[in-house]
């Protein structure tokens, strides 16, 4: 399904993995300051806070999955299903739909803890984009380079977690995921001392055995612990080239490889993975079959603009000869 | 420690990651046919086939860690701590050196077959290279198109196993590493049915719930049934370009990350990942900060010279800019 | 800390592991259907169902940790630290102290229907026995032949949830230890099928293979799945004995070992195991040092008596000496 | 299958487990100093050291599953299918049949080193009680109060090992048994400190979570596990009530219960367990549906004499009724 991290060397990093058994025509979109959002119960935004981020455009429109704006802030939605419950329209309340969440926070705020606050008005209301495109069971990673919030709407209502890891994946409920990591505390990345016996004499006799009882498949409760795991103890040197390498690595330790998990006759794939620099606005993403980095840079294109500026992925291997 | 593994789509691929907390200056290296192999103990090659692989080069000589040959028999040596055992030259034997074995038989056969008799007469010695470059404690996998063998000089003796998986991490003996997948038959890339009880429901919550239990830490016995559960599932398209691909990401499920395994104060990574096509001879690799495949081509040397083609790694992000 | 299960065979059996690092002088003991109940903030029972269980009576009062009423309504309490939240008195409903709540229940209920009605009304409220004896962080399960509950005051109010699995153990709350049984669909009672590859041969080399996965050590969720697995798939003739001996086998796959959980410088042991069968109201018990069975029968007493029938457990092993 | 194990209190204790899915009237026997042991290719034993033990006894001969002779060694043969591989008889060598191994020890050796050194020139050979009985595959583990040793015929020949846990299970043979402990040293009696990472909170909800990561299934080597954690922690105090109910908990922690191991279309039970007091002679046991201690007592017979006492087994529970 889908990995969604943060991490922070020098500069800070938020991106994700899109794992899927299809592609939509993912293109990397930047939306300028002046392009004028529509919202359906709520004002339009026709100035905004400029963002990039991987979408499909559908009708003119960035369906945004995950986007990080000027300032830094940034979100992704992730796939919830059977837990996504969206409402009826509340009167005075900000009555959003799911594919307007991305833009219309990211259109607006600078930091978390002005959308902690946002959020208290808010209703994720049931309104498809179209007939075509119903909604999707999501939720959400909402990040700056500070703090980190989950929000769900759930039969419940709405749930606005802090989420100290910083990280998020499926299902279950955010809070589940968070309190299963408690059963990992003896999980480690150093070398395991001897606590089963005190009589008895074993042999470390690989590097890694601190680490026995993570968990290596695939499913949404698993990439967490594991991703969460690789992402706590992950360390780099602060250059870019350095940091964006290791976002890279904590995102390929949770990818989805082709036949591993069968969905039906088809496969689940990580179709690919994104790592946007917020302090510099460049978004990097590699796909299932190109390994190599490609990077749209935000402050390349007139930010005060009223167009989108779309770059459809660059797929296949980019092999570089060296004979 | 490391993984080395097979993959067969339209073509035949060969490779490892090398995991290590330091780097030796691995080079890429074509050897060509008639570039004069000295053994300590047995006959020199003067002509042999021509070779490409991952090596260190000390005094001109290419000590290689994993390479394939014009025919495109492949051999990879990977750590084996503990278990390795060299032994005292045996008068009638071949005696060869652990840092000559790759040579010794890239050099002189063609298949799998052959080796496996060739190996009847083995007698890996106890002779280093030199003072400064003692041997390493190592174990070898050896494959072809059709199948592989595993090689250890263990206390017993050489022991040879008919590698069935093409798979090889580190310790323990291999014998242990292949009995030990006996315990994980239950893991599955579908869905699982409800085993569990036939009075009460239960609910497939996230995709990939089928492999629950496959272990995701970084040790050598998790690698080996992490790698061979996605190796053995891999799917591919017949392209050069997917299956290339997939191989990586074989690899990359049991690639580690700085930071999640403590050496000291220094830490694993996966230094390098080569993938090398045994039909066409194109060696592919990639390293820990550069996720860009860098190819070398075998036959784009004269494979009748007598003198080595060396290329240093290509490191740092390639990061391509898209606008 | 501790584990109640129910078990039908012709019958219908009730019980619980009590797990504690210390022992409070339990007592097995009949309350007779006069015995005059004293609530608190509640309405006495001068006449009640008459029921049997295990206890510490402390001023002549009966606290009950599980017992059955004469209409085998089964009740028990367990440890639920940190989640347990006991509230203030609410005018209008039924304010009853967790230390009132098992005869509170069992004194006037038939079955778990009409307490899931009562329990509507229920406030569990924040009163002591004594200053020498305050509120141990408890939740409880309900059950009958046909059905059980579990029911948890937590800070969110009081959550009454149907428990389909008739078992309990301690943290975390009950939704989650249900919903942490989806990671187990896999394990199974049966011999696995080869699901790990199409290619590989795998042995079965043991028996009892296909439950590789089930967890063993003694943590609350760990002891919920593997009881829940045991007592899923018991099977047993339909005797009284037959019947008994499966009901302490289950408990059995989870009780605790001294020396296995440390608490400071003690360790938690099983200090009791016991069953009821509710049909017959005989209550069986055994002791950490003694694993025969004792029995107490409900009916062998006054059930119309206004005075409490104690029965200090039998301690020490019973050896039958055969020669 | 089958577990045996040991334990030192003030005295010292041997017994086990025998899991199977049918009963073989298993009996008590108690074999005296001048019972004739025929041996079909070893000189008789006319005269020897008594033991008590469980058997089957055909035609007069008691064949034991498990032992302890009057000087305190101790012997069990537990199942070891596949690997058994019993040889051919070989001149000038002690050519004892499995049926025959265990009162040929037990009937000549006092200590676990002196049969240390007969089993040098000891061969199993392939010889079969009768047409009825054919063999089993069995590997045993004799001990006496200060070591073990586990016995093991297989293709490759007689394979004798320390026993440092003192306890056996089945498949596979036990050096990789112990060798697969390594992967559990992180597994501990005591809470958990956080190790899975430096920034995060993590809360330790139960006791016993230390433990997480310990196998609960019933398989071989999932029992191994389980059994030696549970052996090497255990505490008791030093009388015979305590020391024997701690050696009942241990072999408690992977009995097998009734439907939770196919076996076709049975199940494989707990039939038995024993524990002997090697000092004292007194064989204790229970039975799956019997779970009050019997104990035979070795010195109440006339240990000079020359026949069977046979005792058939106590079974169906043993209520001790209080009111």
């Amino acid at each position: 399904m889908c990995t969604a991290t943060n991490y922070t060397a020098k500069d800070h990093y938020f991106g994700r993995n899109l794992d899927l058994e299809f592609s939509y025509h993912e293109a990397v979109t930047i939306t300028p300051r002046n392009f004028p959002f529509p919202f359906r119960k709520a004002a339009d935004l026709t100035t905004h806070y400029a963002m990039v981020g991987m979408t499909t455009v559908a009708d003119g429109y960035p369906l945004y999955y995950d986007a990080t704006n000027e300032k830094g802030l940034s979100m992704a939605g992730l796939n919830f299903p059977e837990n996504a419950d969206y409402k009826a329209e509340v009167a005075g309340m900000d009555n959003i739909s799911p594919f307007e969440f991305i833009p219309w926070i990211l259109g607006q705020f600078e930091t978390v803890a002005q959308v902690r606050e946002a959020l208290e008005k808010l209703v994720l209301v049931d309104i498809s984009f179209s007939a075509e495109l119903p909604l999707s069971p999501l939720h959400w990673i909402i990040s700056d380079r500070e703090e980190s919030l989950t929000v769900e709407s759930v039969k419940d209502g709405l749930k606005v977690y802090d989420n100290p890891v910083g990280l998020l994946t499926n299902n279950p409920t955010f809070d589940i995921q968070l309190f299963n990591l408690n059963n990992y505390a003896s999980v480690s990345t150093a070398q395991p001392e001897n606590r089963f016996s005190k009589k008895l004499q074993l042999d470390t006799y690989s590097r890694g055995l601190g680490a026995v009882g993570l968990p290596g498949d695939l499913s949404s409760m698993s990439r967490f612990v594991k991703a969460v795991f690789t992402a706590e103890n992950s360390l780099s040197g602060e250059s870019e080239s350095e940091a964006v390498s290791q976002f890279f690595h904590i995102l390929g330790s949770v990818e989805q490889q082709r036949g591993c998990v069968e969905v039906g006759d088809r496969y689940e794939i990580t179709i690919y993975s994104s790592c946007c620099n917020t302090d510099t606005g460049i978004y990097y993403y590699r796909t299932y079959e190109n390994s190599q980095l490609t990077a749209v840079d935000l402050h390349k294109v007139d930010l005060d603009g009223d167009s989108l500026s779309t770059y459809p992925l660059v797929t296949g291997q980019q092999v570089r000869e060296q004979n």
